[in-house]
């Protein structure tokens, strides 16, 4: 290791895997301002250039330019590939070619089958066969296991986006092991505590000891990997570029292997800036090289690609991979955790363009160097492509190496990973308290043990309502938790992510990740029955399917108790029945208030509600007030969104939020010489948040735009190629969104207002 | 169900899968004696006769006819395939020609790939590659779980025979179901219990209903199989012919599913013996056919065959598949179960010879009838291809409806399974309590928590040595108990017998069969250590690796309790050593002696032991007394074996037993009138038997031949190509054992006197 240490400081990472230690120890923080700051190389510029035909062809192609139905991915399926080789400081593709997507039938074949037909593309009949035969697909292990409760919960779409059919993801590799280290030394460690897991063989022993194995042979793997490209990741890297390089493969590996729904990259930043200044202290690098580095590397996450099928899309548009990225928040010991290197993470968005991936995560603290918030508000506003999380609210959980998973899931980095469980939405069980577990919209008998009389009543009374909803989402909780203890038994079965879960500590916390939609609808709707008079219309079917309001009632997202308490205790007490339930593989309960673009899809699905929203209309996303709804301001919408307890939403809260540009240096009058945006809107940007996030925010999804720009995208969007927007938890290219997503988006409150 | 029942007495089995009942109230006793046997007709003849040229021809081969080596074998994966369609009653084959040896991968790839080079076929690389980096394996599952502890003992010998890298067998379909209500009815049975299998969702029920779910789909494949052969199992049969081969179909989708290492067939004779009986009494068959009927249908299970590779071979040789059938045995209600199908089955070896295949098995009480035990005396006479079980013993814990898997194994047909377990080899073990772990071969130390310092005395001392070598026991059944567990944990996972265990009760008890070896070697070492006076001797290593014996000892095999008590304890410790271990998914341990001709092997691989047995001698099978110690005649031999209590050897106690024709009937004064078979040697054997197993006896192969016979056999083997003899738990062509092996089987005790 003497090599690749050389110039380190000393800690016990040297004797056993502890990469929190060796940033600790070795990091420097950065305090300065954006200056030293290098543009884009002539090799970024070509290559960008070239990334950009890319993207091009492929909007052009209806989505896919190229894709392997033949070759199921594994980490060592494809020969190397590059984009433009002699100029790549950085290399490795999926395939053996750029943007060409593949083959991942493991979490199940009809899936990868119809993500192929969607694009034109056929897989062979034999490939069929053997997925179908010979090798159990992980679709096809749940739909075994899946009751006809689970079946009918599904169906409604009262529980959606269960991973049932495709990789979970949501488990983020410490791929910087792999530069630290090197694979032979991760190997040697992992032998070591396989011969630690002795008699008696309980299931849960053989178990790990089989998981184990199998992560030795995904690491063996990945040493072949890297020498397809010509490294040697045996050893540990020697200097930034291979730093880089080294965890990039890692994470290329993990992405060959899963189809996850989210994989994302962990928290790289200040790692690699301990190689780069090692390098730049020794005069190896410049900042120009430094950067350049960074920006390819960049490129490459940018380029991640999964086969997906339409519906997939329809829920998740814009081709979301979730390559979220960490960066920033404070160390435990007072420092912050900002180097040079968090300035250049962000930097690629001015070199290579705005873009939706990596999803590029803040880790907000008021206690963050005044000179990186200001370039963080200044990148918001330029860009809208980042968001942020609540560094204050999470490090007294996951310590100071955490990342963000996803869109707002925290996790230790290699010492804990989730079992994602998308949502179950609350909007349509309030409706299945009042029609006795019947569906609004198929009429059903969805739910059998809460099965009861619709309820008769002239106008609704809450006591009596709650009472019934109580009991609703006691079935919901139940359901729902069981077909995740079924889905996350059979991915381990089938599609275990062997490769990610190498580079773990043995001993990993597992969370088990539930999550709700309609937090908004529901609040609104209790407070219109607690305060206003609601009187159900009963349709042909005897179903309660529409509601007349009488009367006005407080809505979420103006800080008002009234109606905030009620979003507040609707979380606390799902969250409660959830940890009632039995959780697969001593799995800790938690969950998220979060949507991603799926609120649309949700509201296409759900009726009526009490709160006067009408069928079919979109939710407003994760903890969203109600668009429209929330008018008193940008700061009472954000009040009320940080009083739900993140004690009980341990997975996250998402807040998606946009301001118009004016509202954030409306005040000042314009002189010729006056730079607005950095003398006021950032600062006020940057105060914003500070108060958000003291306040007990958990996360913010920042635009910084108006309608109208929006407008003017839907309506020319060959003007608009590359706007990037923050949707719920991860950002997208709005021209990529699907027409309905774009009106939804649009129709969100826009606050021109403080 | 009206036209296939017609005709049946009413009982509860009408209203659930319950097949004992059906025979309880169906089945006509028969008291009769052989005269209404029927010969063989001439379609019988001509198929036999090209059965024998195929036998010949895969001899001449060198073992195999032809193999499949591309496509993996399941219920639906090859087309029908005959040995003459036009005469054939009951049809069926495990591929599409006749001894064609189908591809088994799914127990290890890397076996089925050396069993096929062992005849001269290659599996095509691509299918390698399936089933390594797409398919995995029992045998990659186990080997990625094992332990160091455990691949010590593996390679040492000391634990030997797991089930590792093949099928592990030993599991009896309830084959009869399908015949009595189609597979219609078993799939609508299941998916009721599939369904009464509810929340809360933890590991073990998920892992139920998957299983129910790949059983629901083997039922289903299972229709298709008979699709193919152009019946409609889908209903149940609707005459003799038809539930003979619906109950084979039954039995060869088994068969075409799994490679497993003993495939029994249950107990058949007296359920078919009722349809029979129906056509009979209806006067659609006249007993010519019923005959022609079971003759087709035992040349088929002659027919089994998996490919095997030498190793295996050399454990367990020519071939045996273990299709035992049990036959008779007494109804709970004091009737016997004899049938005129009793009888036809053992016929078989008349009309069409002897045969090692099926394993026909007597389960033998003294109230059977007495025509039926002196035709089973006859038979076993003539043809030495019978085994005896005692079903006083086991009827008071399996019911009336047990069958044998394997050798000597009950479980009560449909409601008991068995992890199967292969066996510890004792006499190893008592070398490692001498030298502290160490093996007296390799010099390894195995054994590490019984580590020591080779023990040092001039004259070993009885209660030193016990005490060490219970520490020894305890080790060995620690590390073998866990073996087990991790293999049939992979087993379930990757080679899940799911149309086995289709054709069981949903809730099955799990018996989880430990063996031993070496029980004679170890009583007659510890006897001498007792009363005789033993000298270590040891080696250049400082191991003890031979022993000088001065004075007298008792030995087992003489019905002499002061050896016999020994071996008795030595079972009872071992198994209450094997019950303190943790045995998986809740099965109860139990425990045989049994070798089937392994014992060889184990001879092999074992040292001098302080019997006066050389190194590499064999042992003596199963429960037998060594060769030529058992010298004061067959009744004392057969009483210490009888010691042996089935309490602790639930499983079994298997003895192999050889009289010369003389012995049974010596005192008889010839005379040219007198048929001394009949009249003399009949009636002797039966009393032998109804003694034998009156004393507590378990399992006896009975063979009656002379020493020379065999060694004419051994000399000419062209002279006697289908010479059956008994060995340790099946029969065997004399002419397919290994020359050591047959040496092995000349030099054991032939009874001369009773």
């Amino acid at each position: 290791m003497s090599n690749a240490w050389n110039g380190f400081k000393d800690g016990q990472w040297m004797t056993k895997v502890d990469v929190r230690d060796f940033i600790d120890k070795n990091y420097s923080e950065y305090l300065g301002d954006a200056s030293f700051l290098a543009g884009a190389t002539e090799d970024s510029k070509t290559l960008n250039e070239m990334f950009h035909n890319f993207l091009k062809e492929e909007k052009e192609k209806g989505g896919v330019i190229d894709m392997d139905t033949v070759v199921p991915s594994t980490i060592t399926s494809h020969k190397a590939g590059y984009i433009l080789k002699d100029i790549e400081k950085i290399v490795g593709l999926q395939t053996d070619a750029p943007f060409k997507r593949a083959f991942h039938p493991f979490g199940g074949i009809s899936i990868a089958v119809k993500a192929a037909a969607a694009y034109g593309y056929t897989v062979p009949e034999e490939t069929v066969k053997l997925f179908t035969d010979y090798r159990k697909t992980h679709n096809q292990g749940v739909f075994d296991a899946y009751t006809p409760e689970i079946r009918r919960a599904r169906k409604s779409h009262i529980v959606t986006g269960l991973p049932d059919g495709y990789g979970r993801g949501r488990i983020i590799g410490d791929y910087r092991r792999i530069a630290l280290y090197g694979v032979d030394y991760l190997i040697k460690a992992r032998k070591q505590e396989l011969a630690a897991i002795t008699f008696p063989m309980v299931e849960d022993k053989i178990r790990t000891r089989e998981e184990l194995s199998e992560q030795i042979r995904a690491l063996q793997a990945l040493i072949e990997l890297g020498k397809e490209y010509g490294f040697d990741i045996a050893r540990p890297a020697e200097n930034a570029q291979e730093a880089i390089q080294w965890l990039y493969l890692g994470y290329l590996a993990a992405v060959k292997e899963q189809n996850g729904a989210a994989m994302s990259l962990g928290r790289t930043s200040t790692f690699l800036d301990i190689y780069i200044q090692r390098d730049l202290d020794k005069g190896l690098i410049t900042e120009t090289q430094a950067q350049e580095f960074i920006d390819h590397f960049i490129m490459k996450l940018r380029m991640v690609r999964f086969a997906r099928t339409p519906e997939y899309n329809d829920l998740f548009t814009g081709d979301p991979t979730w390559v979220t990225e960490s960066i920033a928040g404070m160390n435990l010991d007072g420092r912050s955790l900002v180097t040079k290197n968090s300035f250049r993470y962000l930097h690629t968005l001015y070199n290579l363009g705005t873009s939706a991936e990596p999803n590029l995560t803040v880790l907000w603290s008021d206690r963050l160097p005044q000179n990186f918030k200001e370039f963080c508000a200044k990148v918001s506003i330029d860009t809208s492509s980042i968001q942020y999380e609540n560094d204050e609210q999470m490090r007294p959980v996951h310590g100071d190496d955490y990342a963000i998973a996803c869109c707002v899931s925290p996790m230790t980095v290699g010492k804990e990973m989730q079992f994602f469980g998308a949502r179950a939405n609350l909007a349509k069980a309030l409706l299945y308290a009042l029609n006795g577990g019947r569906d609004e919209v198929s009429g059903d008998q969805v739910f059998e043990k809460t099965k009861q009389d619709v309820l008769k009543a002239d106008v609704l009374d809450y006591d009596t309502v709650m009472a019934r909803f109580d009991k609703t989402m006691d079935e919901l909780a139940e359901v729902y938790v069981n077909a995740l203890n079924i889905i996350h038994y059979m991915h381990d079965k089938y599609a275990y992510e062997r490769l990610q879960m190498a580079l773990h500590d043995v001993e990993v916390k597992r969370n088990f990740a539930t999550g709700v939609a309609g937090l908004s609808v529901v609040a609104d709707s209790l407070s219109a029955i607690k305060y206003a008079k609601v009187s159900p219309i009963y349709d042909e079917r005897g179903l309660i399917t529409d509601f007349t309001i009488d009367g006005d009632f407080p809505t979420y997202g103006n800080n008002d108790d009234r109606v905030d308490q009620l979003a507040v205790e609707l979380v606390e007490t799902f969250m409660n029945k959830i940890r009632q339930q039995y959780t697969y593989r001593n799995s800790i309960p938690s969950m998220s208030v979060l949507t991603i673009t799926s609120n649309v899809v949700y509201g296409k699905n759900t009726g009526n509600t009490p709160d006067g929203r009408r069928a079919g209309q979109a939710f407003a996303p994760g903890a969203n007030p109600m668009h429209g709804r929330d008018k008193t301001g940008a700061l009472k919408s954000l009040l009320s969104v940080a009083k739900i307890p993140c004690e009980s939403c341990q997975d996250g809260i998402s807040n998606t939020f946009t301001i118009i540009p004016q509202a954030l240096g409306k005040n000042i009058e314009i002189a010729d010489s006056f730079n607005i945006e950095t003398e006021v809107q950032v600062p006020n940007l940057v105060n914003l948040m500070d108060g958000y996030f003291t306040s007990g925010g958990y996360h913010l999804n920042v635009n910084v735009f108006t309608r109208e720009t929006l407008k003017k995208a839907y309506d020319n969007p060959e003007l608009y190629p590359n706007l990037t927007i923050r949707v719920s938890g991860y950002a997208v290219n709005f021209s990529s969104l699907t027409d309905e997503q774009k009106r939804e988006v649009m129709s969100r409150t826009f606050h021109e207002q403080f």
